[in-house]
């Protein structure tokens, strides 16, 4: 039984999560606090493991705070880049023992279409990504889009993959999407749709597809649990949910 | 039982038909004709109809040919624009009772496809297209696909319809494909696939797709046996096979 | 504009519709009524036509109350069979020109599904349903399949089609659904589904594919709208949407 | 550079291998032989590691003289039960050195789809399974979905997962297919299929599927050729392509 706190436990993540560790046999919520709360409550309640969904103006130093007191981190704000990364392994370096799970993305379905299209990515002479988003998203292509592409595009270069074969010579004027490290991605923006992928591989006679499609925000619960009960056990820096999953070592 | 002559019979399309004509039940290959072979061989074996898949630049003498002698004609040479087409209503009108079918696709799958998608077109507030062929083609997106972006404008535009809702600021990149009368038309090339596409419409809460998946010239034949058996019950000249088939008067 | 009124207004398919009735711009909501209001309401409101979503019970006697006092109706509530629909066109007879239209699925993309399928079943020599729902659903197979079987079914007797062709020799267990009408119905229960439906019609070398996904209830309203715009203009009894959205005469 | 012998050269994956290794830059045929060919060729020519597609009857034996004269074998010939592999492990421990690879299924596409969904089963509450054939195959399920819901079952047995949720009461009549090691298998066959398995997993909120879609004995020849170039290395008997693929240690 891990004594878990949530931090930004009002936002619609943080809502959805105090109500999935509340149902969650091996997890026991001890504080829910938002930002008119005293962030105190974490070490009065003994939480040894912090979820955080708070705005990224606050979020670091809620975290350093934690890290301080001993208390396991779960980051699910966003922002969480490169620089912001290397603060935190000086920080795990300083705590030994404790654990900081920086998560991008809490989709277990994401992350293992992910991780899949990287691993058979070297196997197939061609490989394109289909994302398909409602109408009121303004980006294309998605972030998952362009990270699974970064993925495949990496495991291909790594395996010596030649370039994808593609005669056209005739293609006046482009469709939504982009070509992400070489790997074509289209984004289909239609109503009734929340947030789908496709990533489709090609070899002679055959095609393998693998697809995601996600319409609830309690589709992540699952990563989230996953998530804290692998913090505590993880000490150092991680980032994603694939070494929590077993996924990668 | 319709005899039936066959002309451009050594090449690909022709010869699949051959094949396809000999198998039906109510029709009776009578003449197989190539370049090297006389034309006369129809009159002389009593062809009642004409199936024709030889080149530009010898299809429309032989139409006239046929009609001028009483034979119904089926046009699968590709190339009959309006121009021609207006031709054959002269040559048609001239020849009372004389059926001229002309077909730019015929495949009665992709037929379908394109009338159900213009049917549906004006119940829902999104639509895109994803069309996937092998990566040798070297056009996009495809004619078929233009046709049907084509079809499902017009339904929209006669049915009053808004424009699609898309709210995409950022797409600096662009994929394959094209806006075709408003609709976005993805086109994947990939290995393994021959001929697919998915129309896809979009409401509040809901998804409607058709797809059709080609993938060997067999695919053709119900199409081309479907023209010779309404060819010579349909006097003067009819565009597609949507009337043969009765999906619309 | 069209003054309307909902029975069962805040039943679950009642309450979500008086909000699409109220967002309609040619649709004037005066009267929303349920089991504890007086129905007297609708002609005190000068309502032209009533949208019944009540129970079984109740809702035979709701509607002769409507159509004697010259209002028409649209029927959502579920069981109206054939020994009802007897009974409405008696109703109907002794009240010309008021509409009563009962509506067995207000899914536009379900109604163009079954409508689309039934044409396209005389042309492929093959054809299986496959339903995914949720799996709290008591029964298997859908609804929704065994109606799209049954005019799949009609439709291939009524063009004399083979039987499907099938080889199977071997096949001892059997999984979840039915053969109806001739046509294997394939009944998938997974948690993450809604209401899906596919139905995927074969010859050689092509694949004809029909899909429908409905997720929310937000999905039913356009057919909601759609009857109570077509009601007054069409008198008599009218079962399904198919002739209101013109895809039958 | 790898010289290959191929025993049943003139069958149907025979003849096509032999095409492939022709056309591999690291691979040198040298023998090809069938049944009325004397096996001597092998050493003749100095035959590195011999492919074997002979019939069930003759290709122990072949097996047996290719390994006594220190020769790697892949075998593609069906039958090769567990009794058959103790065989060939004894044989083994008697040549040390020599790789015997027992493949039975060269299509790289089902061998991703069976390890990526055993990998995906213990993160999912639902999974279920449905292939895909053309009505001339006589039994059902396909082998290889069988084999997909094994790995699957077993791979949810020993992480400690619930048994499917299913409410289903009603589902008097059954479809085609079964219920394997728990999970259900559903069995389409219609024309224009040849040999396509999806596997659909499912949480709330989210769909994860895998998909792979095969139509030419060509699809198989990557995992031909990724097994005579790994077979050379790894001695002893070996199952499945999946750790020449790097899948699993």
């Amino acid at each position: 039984m891990t004594r878990v706190a949530v931090l930004g436990a009002r936002g619609r993540m943080g809502s959805t999560s105090v109500e999935a560790i509340e149902a969650a046999d091996d997890l026991d919520l001890v504080a829910a606090v938002d930002k008119d709360d005293a962030i105190e409550a974490l070490t009065e309640s003994g939480a040894e493991a912090a979820l955080v969904f708070t705005t990224p103006d606050v979020a670091m130093d809620q975290v350093i705070w934690c890290v301080e007191r001993g208390i396991h981190v779960v980051i699910g704000t966003s922002g969480f880049d490169d620089e912001k990364i290397a603060r935190l392994r000086e920080l795990a370096a300083d705590h030994e023992g404790i654990g900081i799970l920086v998560v991008p993305n809490f989709s277990i379905g994401a992350v293992l279409m992910m991780r899949f299209a990287a691993v058979a990515a070297p196997f197939f002479e061609s490989v394109e990504i289909i994302e398909m988003h409602h109408p009121d998203k303004v980006d294309a292509p998605s972030g998952t889009a362009v990270r699974t592409a970064e993925m495949i595009g990496a495991a291909r270069r790594e395996a010596g993959s030649a370039p994808l074969p593609d005669a056209t010579t005739s293609d006046p004027d482009g469709a939504r999407g982009a070509k992400v490290d070489g790997i074509p991605v289209h984004a289909v923006r239609a109503r009734g749709f929340i947030a789908s992928q496709e990533v489709l591989f090609g070899d002679p006679g055959e095609i393998f597809g693998i697809r995601h499609d996600s319409s609830t925000r309690e589709s992540f619960m699952p990563g989230v649990v996953a998530a804290l009960r692998g913090v505590t056990a993880r000490p150092g820096v991680t980032v994603g949910l694939d070494t929590v999953l077993g996924l990668t070592d």
